[in-house]
């Protein structure tokens, strides 16, 4: 008995040192999580790499020459911030050129439109189309429509896109522009132009990827400004004869190797384990790719060079991944998600930042709903910087999307994108749209995150089946 | 003394019961003013007639096809609306074609500016111009140059605008823009380009007029928008070597006819005196032209109809001049006062409005110093829409600035111009930026100030002899 006590008191000891030393070891990555953040929201590490990559390379359209130096400048900076370990992956990607883009209304108001071409959309014949428009203020109105109506005219989607915090108005309007060209196409319409996808009343057109279909005629497709579709409006009020001319030279030429730049901060104990932040690294061709996807670039590049920097290094790896091709389709993303198939599993958590630089206001999550109260407390620091504990709904960002499919859990931190719209896929996607303040925030949020996910001892799978 | 008695007895009540009658009247002039400001107030004729103009007409550069369609508009406009007397008189305004703007960095940091030309520019060769930025904070910093320097390089002049209610940051820009051609080419410049005139961060240019002087090289001029300017300023941060390939395409192409579009409100008692109010018709041409000047061409011709339609006519004609080709040097203002030499003295008093569509704050005069209370007495009542008291500094609106050194006293009717240069001269100059509340109290203020002049007994002549 003696021995058993003696046995259970070194026993209950081992325990309580265990459970302390436990306790101590949770508070401290907490705390450290924690004091990494701060040091992320003091620091303008962010917002000099968002200066380095809009000034130094500028919009970096996939495929383009632009693209090759904007892999060679996220390679460099990746090697200069001293990752443990810098590579690229190909990715072959389609290659489109915007060309020139004309609109003149010639009846019964002459005026010449602000208007772009949709990514992806066939050029007008040499000699352009002239034709009389036809509104619709939605995509369904268009599907509901007479062929007879629509035959041999102009279509006009005319869909508002209502301004919201967590840029919900932006999912409404977007069918219009990806499937648009085909609903048109299959009644007998000549094009499709669309009321910019953006809560701006700026006198510029926000472009952005279309589709086509086998079997479907492919039509032009472009965007018109957010005013241009107000004097539409005005136009066809007056006079339901309205007729548009329209040129446009985009060109599809083919495929182009771009790369997936990959950074690490190798984990201390669980290297294998892989804890993916990322963003995407090409940006539509008009404006400088601050907000799509600058921000993000800079924000993950940042937060993992705070961690790279720590004394003690996290037990998982840390991958910083910079996609190609995001905005023609997730190509790059579609291309990490097969070259890492394999190690899928060894993915603990992934997250991408694709949504501007608007302060983080809360932390979403997709992972086994028993353990997200778990999740929770061990996040629940991150108030202290302005995100709230969020929900199981995640989808984690455009390039990891396809990841929960595969088993592996997301996180989605919910950026405030009350003017992300204002900006997005236009000329007015420059670095002075970007808060300093508000993208450190961003920093400092990835950083502590990425920071608990990669020490927590939380087994996040496997996660709820998503519904198709 | 019986007769004496009641001779001054009968006197007095003469007396009292003119000033009684002349009480009555001014009360009744000035409570009817006021009616008819209420009247502005609660009417939508000045939005619908701004969006009519935008919607049918659109931009509207002088010496254009467009221009003669703005013509055609607003002579049928002005005689839909009943004036008593609608016309117009000749004016040849130069024609300046816009044609193509490219602008790209071509070294260390390969990117496209957002470029466009300035009004009056000439072009580029063909091939285009290649050469080293050299930024000069201001106008007078590339005065105070060493010829050395600028020889054979782009002049980049970097003035920042700065926001004001008045408007006053325009004025200490503008130099560059109008005098930045004739200072850069006396040094050597190949070329100069101004960062935008304006307020905003938008990616786009502000146009605008420049000029030109005998016996300095041509050099072509054109403005870059805001975030292009910043680009540049982070390039040369960088390095000092920034080279910029610079193709324009402007034409000059001799003179056209066009009009000052003039309708009149007769007088009932003094038609051959006139108060004049008037807007510019013309526009630049990258906009739709709405708040310069659709918004003043709205508000002086809504105010005048409200006093055409009134049971009983002012005193004096009140004159509504819609003046051509201001944008290119105020044009149609001096043909005007040319056109009406012989007519000056009967200008009782005059003011333009062409400063958007901000409300009316204050009413500033230029009239003889002496009867300034008595004016201000006059228009006291416009308290009640804001309008408060102003000085005697008053320049009267750009097309009616030469009519001071004539003898003509006028008025400035001070706009909120807050936001006006964060639009002005770009494509986003469009109706969607009016707010038309705003615009009523513009025409009640108008149209309250007309009123009260064209009945007035107050003497304003001469005025303070103008400093040169």
């Amino acid at each position: 008995m003696k021995s058993l006590s003696r046995h259970l008191l070194a026993s209950a000891i081992v325990t309580a040192l265990s459970f302390s030393h436990l306790v101590r070891a949770e508070d401290s990555i907490q705390q450290l999580a924690s004091q990494l953040a701060e040091q992320a929201q003091a620091s303008s590490l962010g917002y000099d790499i968002v200066e380095s990559l809009t000034v130094e390379v500028g919009p970096r359209l996939p495929g383009s020459e632009a693209d090759t130096r904007a892999v060679a400048w996220a390679e460099a900076k990746l090697k200069q911030l001293g990752f443990d370990r810098v590579y690229k992956e190909t990715v072959m990607v389609p290659v489109w050129q915007r060309g020139d883009a004309q609109a003149n209304i010639t009846s019964p108001f002459p005026q010449k439109l602000v208007i772009t071409a949709l990514g992806g959309s066939v050029a007008t014949p040499e000699q352009g189309i002239e034709a009389e428009i036809i509104r619709f203020a939605s995509l369904d109105e268009l599907k509901a429509a007479d062929m007879a109506q629509v035959q041999a005219k102009i279509v006009f989607i005319d869909h508002k896109t209502e301004r919201a915090k967590t840029g919900a108005g932006y999912g409404k309007s977007v069918p219009g522009r990806s499937q648009g060209a085909v609903a048109a196409a299959e009644k007998g319409a000549l094009a499709v132009i669309i009321r910019s996808i953006g809560t701006d009343s700026d006198r510029m057109a926000h472009t952005g990827m279309m589709r086509y279909q086998d079997g479907v005629n492919k039509i032009p497709a472009a965007a018109i400004s957010n005013p241009d579709a107000d004097l539409i409006d005005a136009m066809l009020k007056r006079d339901s004869k309205v007729v548009l001319s329209l040129n446009l030279s985009p060109q599809s030429r083919g495929e182009a190797t771009s790369y997936n730049v990959i950074a690490e901060v190798t984990g201390s104990s669980k290297a294998d384990e892989i804890v993916l932040i990322g963003a995407h690294l090409d940006s539509w061709d008009e404006g400088t790719g601050a907000i799509d996807d600058g921000a993000g670039v800079a924000i993950v590049t940042a937060a993992g060079k705070l961690i790279q920097d720590l004394p003690r290094k996290p037990a998982r790896t840390v991958r910083v991944v910079l996609y190609a091709a995001e905005e023609l389709g997730l190509i790059g993303g579609k291309a990490y998600a097969k070259a890492h198939a394999a190690e899928m599993d060894k993915h603990y958590i992934a997250a991408e930042s694709d949504f501007g630089a608007g302060g983080i206001y809360q932390l979403d999550w997709k992972v086994n709903d028993k353990v997200l109260p778990q999740l929770l407390e061990l996040s629940a620091g991150m108030a202290k910087i302005g995100v709230a504990a969020g929900d199981n709904q995640a989808s984690g960002g455009p390039d990891v999307s396809m990841l929960p499919e595969l088993g592996v859990p997301v996180a989605s931190l919910r950026q405030n994108g009350i003017d992300y719209f204002d900006f997005h896929h236009t000329p007015n996607d420059t670095l002075d749209k970007i808060d300093p303040k508000a993208l450190a925030q961003n920093v400092a949020a990835y950083a502590q995150f990425a920071y608990l996910m990669a020490n927590s001892d939380i087994e996040l799978r496997p996660i709820p089946v998503t519904k198709k």
